[in-house]
């Protein structure tokens, strides 16, 4: 696991949001919050593992013993409270909010609930809420250092697939053996894990999240390829849809007019922009085409430590883009029976405009 | 994705028990909870998806617009309820908590505390508990059908596990490189997927969870090697500790001791026996050996379709054994900065007595 050294200035931006939202302790199970502020992301597991910050004294790290070792170097970070295999873990939790005085607790909306209902039932005084008001303000805008890390894995995935356009082919290999190859061409580019490999062919291409089988890929048909995998915890994601040989000239029209609405999409984004109009850009070109009621999803996510996070460019979402922010830009259309297309770059909103993060190219592209 | 059919016989189960504990819905998020009743895991994301288990009725399944596709053959068992991007999903929830007049509902351990808060914020005269208490009823003691999947997943492991001490050597890879073959060898014996493959050598492998890295193994070095995968959502979970070369005549000694803690623990099941009384088997053997601090987790688990779940063999589970119960038999000595040594079977537990499911050797084995 690649870690990163804990970030002390991001902890002292939370206490500033907790002492402002009136939020006592803040409880953050191993995610994507809990690798913001510690480097890693810890094991998430039945043994309870919980960053535990409080708005003055210094931040906690609960851990199991055998897990103990895998934390020795934060110890001068965090103080570190570490129960054994037969203790009660919620019991640490619960000395620490008593022992604290708070009041109003904040969990990670992926605390385990399971965890959640004991607290509750042991703590019937203290109010619950959702910590991610808090941490999404944290962490949508992204620093310096995340933006490298960003687009570095940007780099490496574009690397691995203009690879693929220039080696492989897709006429007559199975959807798995494609995801298997490319799998493998992210891999050697230095990224650390890969997150998902979506191959979608032919009619299969018409389910946005189709689980990667093994329907063997046919002249004419075109292929979505969603991918994308983490360097340093930092995500890609990334969707072309090459045919395999000539497409058909309804294909054709549609991957001209989802071309076009990314164009769109990405020409509207700039600071201070709504999330929703970014998304209407594009659904107004797909509507103008004919193709509005086939675009069955909302037009994209933030990515960073995650690969959906915060801010969604969907409708009735009306926040303001802001400097820093990553988003995907991913229209598509999907026609039941017949095919799919959707093409998709990460998005960086800079100062006085946005900046793609994948250079290859959008062009429509026949693969042998 | 491998899928099995759903389980009918499994709902009414789950009716009667809910009847008994007078819990009115189930809400179960994507998990192994959700797999079990389905047939597959569910995509866990910032969607909500979430089967609704009502006392009377038919069952629901809380989905996503764009991933509908992936239920189409479900819709003669599940009502099928399907939010857009844009939607509120919870507000489904929550008309059919109202529908239904529920005034109990239980949760699954794993699903979101983001998605409960918001339940519990929207429904504040209905009372949320845990679902395990009844779940892991169920869930427990395997039937036929999942005995036979479990043994398949732990006979491929296991010849994964023999090509590679035939085949393969230790000194002089590092552990990255022992774990990315092992996985390889897993796949090829047609595991669908790797879940978890920890190489922890010399003094790493005092640490039981190590992160597996880029140490070089050195002649003379203990290799904790723990590893396993999942067959249709079923999992393996194994661990030798191979020396590669000859071992230190110190490390020989806790091998011996760890082995014997193991054979005790394996003796010491059948259906009726506390399942702490089998934990204590193992430590009362390893504290006659001097060893007793070093043993530093409890001695198993279950496992099914998660690779740690209920039974716990552990200190304070009073709880029996029943036939049906597949649990790990893994005793452990870690001595910081030196080495640590595991050996771990999966073992059912029978009519009459316990069976393991791992048949490769046992016994201290020497690699190049």
């Amino acid at each position: 696991m690649e870690h990163l050294p804990p970030n002390p200035e991001r902890l002292a931006r939370a206490r500033q949001l907790m002492a402002a939202a009136a939020i006592d302790l803040l409880v953050i199970g191993p995610s994507a919050d809990f690798r913001y502020f510690t480097g890693r992301p810890g094991h998430l597991s039945e043994r309870l593992t919980a960053l535990v910050i409080e708005r003055d004294g210094p931040p906690v790290l609960v851990v199991p013993k055998l897990e103990a070792p895998l934390y020795a170097d934060l110890e001068s970070a965090f103080q570190l409270v570490v129960w054994a295999d037969g203790d009660d873990p919620i019991a640490h939790l619960v000395t620490l909010v008593q022992s604290t005085g708070s009041r109003a607790i904040a969990v990670n909306d992926q605390f385990w609930s399971g965890f959640l209902l004991q607290l509750q039932d042991r703590l019937p005084e203290r109010s619950f809420r959702r910590a991610s008001p808090l941490l999404r303000r944290l962490r949508m805008a992204k620093d310096t250092g995340e933006l490298a890390l960003l687009r570095e894995a940007s780099r490496r995935t574009d690397a691995a697939w203009e690879y693929f356009c220039a080696h492989e082919r897709l006429t007559g290999r199975t959807e798995r053996e494609v995801a298997a190859r490319l799998t493998e061409l992210l891999l050697a580019q230095g990224l650390h894990e890969v997150a998902f490999c979506i191959v979608a062919s032919g009619p299969n291409g018409a389910s946005p999240h189709h689980e990667t089988g093994d329907r063997v890929i046919q002249p004419g048909d075109p292929v979505v390829i969603d991918f994308g995998g983490s360097y340093y915890g930092y995500y890609s994601d990334i969707t072309r849809t090459p045919v395999a040989g000539e497409p058909s000239s309804d294909f054709a029209d549609a991957y001209e007019a989802v071309l076009e609405a990314q164009q769109a999409a990405f020409a509207a984004m700039r600071p201070g922009v709504p999330c929703q109009d970014v998304d209407r850009a594009a659904r107004q070109i797909l509507h103008e085409h004919g193709y509005g009621s086939y675009f069955i999803h909302r037009l994209g996510h933030g990515v960073g430590l995650t690969v959906h996070e915060d801010p969604y460019l969907v409708e009735g979402n009306d926040e303001p883009l802001e400097p820093g922010m990553v988003v995907s830009d991913e229209p598509g259309i999907y026609i039941p029976g017949r095919w799919g297309v959707r093409i998709e770059d990460l998005v960086v909103v800079t100062e006085d405009g946005a900046e793609r993060l994948n250079s290859v190219s959008r062009e429509l592209l026949r693969l042998p």
